[in-house]
């Protein structure tokens, strides 16, 4: 299992490379809590999400003759645009499977990086394990999981160590951290760094209503599969089930999860535009609509939320805006 | 005249008060200057702009028994906001008048931060500074002018002393430096710090068409007010003219300014949004307009851009990133 000697290296590893995004605050976040609210805005790390700490971690990890031959990953899209961009700047090859269905924006940027995007049509039942498998054989490419990957989480637990750091910068030793939880790679990373840097804050999972595989699976002590639609608001998010691996940490250190609706997250989005100037995607926006509007659930005492991502197509995002 | 010990001094008032905003880049927004371009995000500094700097700066630079009895602004939003919120947190009084036209959100805002907001009206011919000295004499306010203030540039300063830091930090000796200009305070500041700490950047002062007044000044060598109209997109640079005081900084300190069209300031908006997520209202996106669109006006390298200001109506903001 990942363990916080892996986070370390992995922060060592991105030293000079990925961003230390600031954690924010508004006296008017905070008066809609009802309590002192930070923000870490990982929509400012570099491909727009914590994706890139993940992707920059995983590649940056296998020895130069295997990184040589590409990388290989499956992803709706920031996944796709951290791996992306993290072999751009090793030089080597990405290949990205991507829903043909995935926001234009992300397909976009995830070419513009150099990757190799081959779109898969899910309505068509056509299988991305297959397609990614042959790839994969054919190429001599490495598999990039999302979530399901040690150095993935160790490099998603970057996000932690500096989020232990920045709470006690500000004076904050007990807390409720809220993270955007989609497969539960940056949950698990953030809980194993808190776990050993700063036990007093407490991570807990937030999940759009409809795609709470996390939550139902903590709260019954197994993994619990979603069974609804693939497709909603937060797309990023949207994983059936997490894996073994990130349910197991997910299950040793974090609090209950927390589900959102999809009428939070717009009006969390709108907030975070208009107090704290950043574009955030819905996915991104699940943790920041749970502090806002489920105090009511939350321990006494300041809450930290996840930004988690900013990759939103912008007609999408005026439309919401204009929604407010 | 405001020196470096000045901006020192504002520095070390400002500690664990004003935030270090981050230095943000983006390879989207490089391939489209041709050049690496840097911004200094001040959309993400306490009230959404670098105001804060020089409102605090002056604020707490006033002695106990002085800032008991109060201060008083003139101001469209920024300044508003910036001193209302020092003022808020020192827990004095401040009167602040704004023009009934300003942003309805700079507006609210100003009063949510305690702040007593007298509007006036600009066509019906209400003369401000005859409302402000009446106020002033009634209370024994301390009127703090928006940028002709010794103290509000030493303030707007701790900008430029964070960006010599940042630029070196990033291995950046030789830049341009483009500031959003209104009546000089911030490019002041920074021309000021960067002159002692990074002689090789150069600050040039960037301003919306029609509203040139320093551009036409510093190619002139005299004051040369703005005679047309009052309001327009940039509503937070629209000054009639710099004062004598940043007037002679900027002569001393800046190359020539540039000058952008509404065209290319709601462009570079739209840039922000999707490549930086972040939300930069049209007068705090001159200054990237001028680096994405000017290039052939300015030195080869390195630009550094200032971000100054989000405080943007929802509205206008989802409207301009509509018409992309």
């Amino acid at each position: 299992m990942t363990n916080i000697a892996d986070i370390e290296a992995a922060a060592e590893r991105a030293r000079g490379v990925v961003r230390r995004t600031p954690l924010l605050s508004s006296p008017f976040l905070d008066e809609i809590a009802g309590r002192p609210v930070y923000l870490k805005a990982e929509v400012l790390q570099h491909t727009g999400s914590f994706k890139f700490r993940g992707g920059w971690s995983a590649v940056s990890a296998l020895d130069q003759v295997t990184r040589a031959k590409g990388v290989l990953a499956f992803s709706s899209g920031n996944h796709a645009q951290g791996v992306a961009r993290a072999a751009q700047l090793h030089g080597v090859p990405a290949v990205i499977l991507m829903p043909a269905d995935a926001p234009k924006l992300k397909i976009e940027n995830t070419r513009a990086m150099d990757a190799e995007v081959v779109l898969y049509h899910r309505a068509a039942g056509e299988n991305r394990e297959e397609i990614g498998d042959r790839l994969r054989d054919e190429r001599g490419l490495t598999l990039i999981k999302p979530f399901d990957d040690a150095m993935v989480i160790a490099g998603q637990g970057t996000c932690g160590l500096e989020i232990a750091e920045q709470a006690a910068e500000a004076g904050v030793n007990e807390a409720t951290v809220l993270t955007c939880c989609g497969g539960g790679g940056l949950t698990s990373g953030i809980a194993l760094a808190l776990a050993d840097r700063a036990p007093g804050l407490t991570v807990r999972p937030v999940e759009p209503e409809g795609f709470d595989d996390v939550t139902r699976s903590l709260a019954s002590g197994g993994i619990k599969p979603n069974n609804g639609p693939e497709v909603g608001l937060c797309d990023a998010v949207l994983t059936r089930a997490p894996a073994e691996r990130t349910f197991a940490i997910m299950s040793a250190h974090c609090g209950p999860g927390l589900v959102v609706s999809d009428a939070e997250v717009k009006a969390a989005m709108r907030h975070a535009a208009t107090r704290l100037k950043l574009v955030v995607e819905p996915g991104g926006a699940v943790a920041l609509a749970a502090a806002l509007f489920h105090g009511d659930e939350l321990a006494e005492g300041p809450v930290i939320a996840t930004l988690s991502g900013g990759n939103v197509d912008p007609a999408m995002f005026a439309q919401i805006l204009a929604e407010g």
